[in-house]
């Protein structure tokens, strides 16, 4: 296993152990299992790694930015919850098991989406009273909640169920991403780099690092949909056919898709040339992120 | 008109054109549509005067304040647009309106509710930055959370669906409102404290006010549900008895409901005794709230 995917690993159990963790320990509340349902699914935590790789990459104190990273994986959770239900994209599967509406019922899928969204608050509000940093936690409050409201990820999401059964313009794909996936992932890049204390160069050189990333991560997912398996992929392969969404390989073909996402990662590289400190892990989970199927 | 009155009509105008001025304004999307559409349909304003009125008994920046107050607001109406689903209480009717779902679409109520939660804490954390006191804001922040969460607004509802159909006791009932209002309510009052940097016992001394209020607004909500038409309600009145609800009436009568909303609103104002400051306003408030009927 090479060094990168042994950082995965471990930062994903660390996560998945901090996840535990925070989550409300009341008695067995069905709204509580559901969010645990969720929570507990797996996934590759991708985000909250993001922002404790950034917080890692300039010298900031991981254990610390912990709260922040959970906070970014619940707000990622409540949108997967919520995406599914049966008047959005009405997915039965996710992350390899049938999704919450379907395990805990509709109505317990729409709470436990608003009780991980709600705490995903209170646990950023905990980091800053712990630290002693209230307004870096309401700096990274404010990311947050930009980044996941109407003008980020529920945006895109607007856009996503508009787009069903159109073909796309390849700028409007590029927008409907850049706010569905491409915000919060941004925004988990740049908590850790707030909390961190980043300069103004460096949070602006992250962003365009996370953004680049996050774009080139949407393009390879399009082109996985394609290819993959329900076991490799965690839900239905062809969904996005079956639902006549617009991707990449659709638009511009397989070739130009991972063209395009090749260059987005030297993009996204790049931008990492401008710190001032060398990010071999943050280089190091793009390939990974990039290159997933190989 | 009374004095009470008055200053009801005035500040529910002062919040509507706060909320008005706190949403986004970005191109007509539809889910900003639904969150106008359900932020706009009125309503009492009752919770962000709360806030606003607890600022101004303890002689705090009431204007400085008007961000929570507004995010008290918009966390209200988003538990309201929720509730409404389909897969919820499943109403056709609120504010005297067709519900968010009836006139927007089941999606864009779930992302008008998602929308409105997380706006909120968009405004918490601008208001910890326009004041220059951001630890006060991320405590606010925190009691919003916590208010509205799964040990808070969202467990309530939990306990209402559970309650569908079946026949609660008294204590069981009680703590169903503690929570589906209660909390809310009371964290509106005690969110104006803190602003207004209430210490410890005149916080305690209006969380008891406040929570013995909220019980006593949700009997006579109860009571008028019996009593009242779809226009002086704003939802279909009999609506608890066709959800087979427990309801306070229905549990203890009529008269006992009344004798006991008359308690707790002489254990309110008592509370407010204890304050080193009179609170007329809050006396005020809590007369008007009590005996709405007359």
């Amino acid at each position: 296993m090479g060094q990168i995917e042994e950082y995965l690993n471990r930062r994903a159990e660390d996560i998945n152990r901090a996840l535990n963790f925070y989550m409300p320990k009341s008695p067995a509340m069905p709204v509580i299992e559901a969010m645990l349902y969720s929570a507990e699914a797996g996934g590759k935590r991708l985000r909250p790694i993001l922002t404790l790789a950034t917080a890692e990459t300039l010298e900031g104190d991981v254990e610390a930015v912990m709260p922040v990273a959970v906070a970014v994986e619940m707000i990622h959770t409540y949108s997967l919850i919520h995406d599914d239900l049966p008047a959005m994209d009405d997915s039965d599967l996710r992350r390899g098991r049938p999704s919450c509406h379907i395990a805990h019922g509709e109505a317990m899928a729409i709470l436990a989406g608003d009780g991980l969204l709600t705490l995903a608050f209170e646990l950023v509000s905990g980091y800053g009273m712990a630290n002693g940093n209230p307004e870096k936690a309401l700096i990274i409050c404010r990311e947050l909640a930009r980044a996941s409201g109407v003008e980020g990820m529920i945006g895109g999401q607007v856009l996503d169920l508009q787009a069903e059964g159109k073909k796309l313009e390849l700028h409007e794909l590029e927008q409907l991403h850049a706010l569905k996936t491409g915000a919060l992932l941004t925004c988990s890049v740049r908590c850790g780099a707030i909390a961190a204390d980043a300069d103004d160069d460096c949070l602006q050189a992250l962003t365009v690092y996370a953004s680049k990333l996050g774009l080139a991560f949407q393009i390879v997912d399009d082109l996985l949909d394609l290819s993959g398996t329900a076991e490799t992929l965690g839900k239905m392969p062809g969904d996005d056919r079956a639902h006549q969404k617009s991707t990449y390989p659709a638009l511009i073909g397989v070739e130009e898709s991972q063209r395009k996402a090749e260059e987005l990662y030297g993009d996204a590289l790049q931008a990492l040339d401008t710190l001032k400190k060398p990010a071999p892990l943050l280089e190091g989970l793009a390939g990974k992120l990039v290159f997933r199927d190989r």
